[in-house]
């Protein structure tokens, strides 16, 4: 892209117009991102941002969606980000999960984004960032992030957010077994939800029971029962919200959370530009079966000593 | 670890002490094992590796064990390398696949191994890859790589198999939608496990049905039941690994395998090395919430231009 279409993009983003953030996220995802970040990060860090994740089928995007009408009934700007990890067999889900959303594809004041992309240096999480950093500069003051399974991604992705929120499902049987490692420990809030399930107070024992478990400092995840699918439960997630993002202020958590996150972002760019370097050095190095030597050399040859 | 230590525990491993092996994998774990694996590595070469892979509870452990006996049955020493990913929700079906192997505990043929540590460079996949290389190099002729869950690590971890199972289960409904981006792309033999299950009819033509969708060049994935508890099956699932086994030497594929797998390990030794030193470049930089900029910035400090 020329400076002047950028200048032109950058402008057009400034003033408001919604297809010049699309755009822009666009760029993000494709690796040519840079310069529109450069211009428009000191407008960003306003925003709300709460990750919603889980295992499949436990109602993510009614949740989402219910959240979404939640923060619009109180006047916010709203963002969702949906993260769809590029399987061929979840596009089903995705295309589920924006019928959901559909009742907000008319409102200008939603903007909704699924992110699919792996043309982006820092993979999917890279591109999440940059797309949740975009909606903050861009005015959005809710932006919900919401992943499509529960795994090494979702982690990531879920670090990004200042309020992480895990839904489980009563009565999965294997709720527990499914979440995969680290989901747990990400978790601001957990939310039982289709709490008109029998085996709901059960699952609510349960997550108190790991709780009890954990070792926490600071912030002790609350559990909220909803019935996102009816509204009900969602008032109370709501202030659980909000009472954890109170907590990041007043505790100056929210400061260290910028700042790791900020970290984080700069890893995941830091090393895609390093793969694409490691990548040439392999292809041109030698190869004895060595993977350490092999490193090493490879290192070397970018200059790198250990 | 001194030089002579090192020399005495490479001694000892090409003497074919199990301990040693023990210890070796260990010091890939903490990330100490460049002088071994560099002592080492040329011995290796020699085992079939196959993973097993998919969803929680759709009994992997069973399916591992079952085929651990079929290979001592065929006299091969056997190597099992079970992979967690260190949650501590997981310790227990940890434990509990450990003791469907119980019967194997006092065969000196048969090495098992867990693989919980974060202290590698490469992370997971990469202490991994160690353990499958010193296991090839120790003599062990058949590997079996089994994850406890389905997600990016599964599908790293996969990539170090010669031979990748995904196992399904009948009547699990969701099966389709729990299984991650790129899992079903890995797969070279499906199973269906609990064959004996009113719905695993279903489940094989819907597996049918996906492979009819994917494009598949070369080797198309087959399908195989097996009921893993009664041994039911495994005969079967044994001879789809030798028929792989067989296509991947025939058509040469086994040796581009072989070069894929090795530069994933260099790349996640190099990718590991490279995070500490822009850790550190991060740490002493500064924080003006451009990401892109400070990850350019934080690259040129190691002398890295783009």
């Amino acid at each position: 892209m020329t400076e002047q279409r950028i200048a032109d993009l950058v402008n057009a983003f400034r003033n408001g117009d919604a297809r010049a953030l699309a755009r822009a996220i666009s760029l993000c995802e494709s690796g040519e991102g840079a310069p529109v970040v450069a211009a428009l990060h000191a407008l960003a860090g306003n925003a709300a941002t709460v990750g919603i994740t889980g295992p499949p089928g436990v109602g993510k995007s009614t949740l989402c969606a219910a959240l979404v009408r939640k923060a619009r009934s109180a006047g916010r700007r709203v963002g969702v980000i949906s993260v769809d990890p590029s399987s061929p067999f979840s596009h089903g889900a995705l295309l589920g999960d924006r019928i959901r959303l559909a009742e907000h594809f008319t409102d200008p004041n939603v903007f909704i984004r699924s992110m699919a992309s792996r043309g982006h240096l820092g993979g999917l999480a890279g591109a999440t960032a940059d797309a949740a950093l975009l909606m903050d500069a861009f005015g959005l003051e809710f932006i919900a992030i919401e992943t499509v399974g529960a795994g090494q991604n979702e982690v990531e992705i879920a670090e990004l957010a200042q309020t992480t929120i895990v839904a489980l499902q009563p009565g999965s049987g294997d709720s527990i077994q499914v979440l995969k490692a680290g989901i747990l420990e990400i978790a601001d809030v957990f939310v039982v939800n289709k709490s008109d399930h029998p085996m709901a107070n059960q699952l609510r024992r349960e997550i108190r029971a790991m709780l009890g478990i954990m070792q926490y400092e600071g912030w002790v995840p609350e559990v909220v029962a909803t019935q996102a699918l009816e509204g009900d439960g969602i008032d109370a997630l709501w202030e659980a919200i909000e009472r954890h993002a109170l907590f990041l202020n007043e505790s100056g958590e929210i400061e260290r959370r910028r700042r790791e996150r900020f970290a984080h972002q700069v890893r995941a760019i830091a090393a895609g530009r390093i793969r694409a370097l490691v990548e040439r050095a392999i292809a041109t190095g030698s190869d004895d079966g060595d993977p350490y030597a092999a490193a090493a050399r490879a290192l070397a040859s970018l200059g790198i000593q250990e």
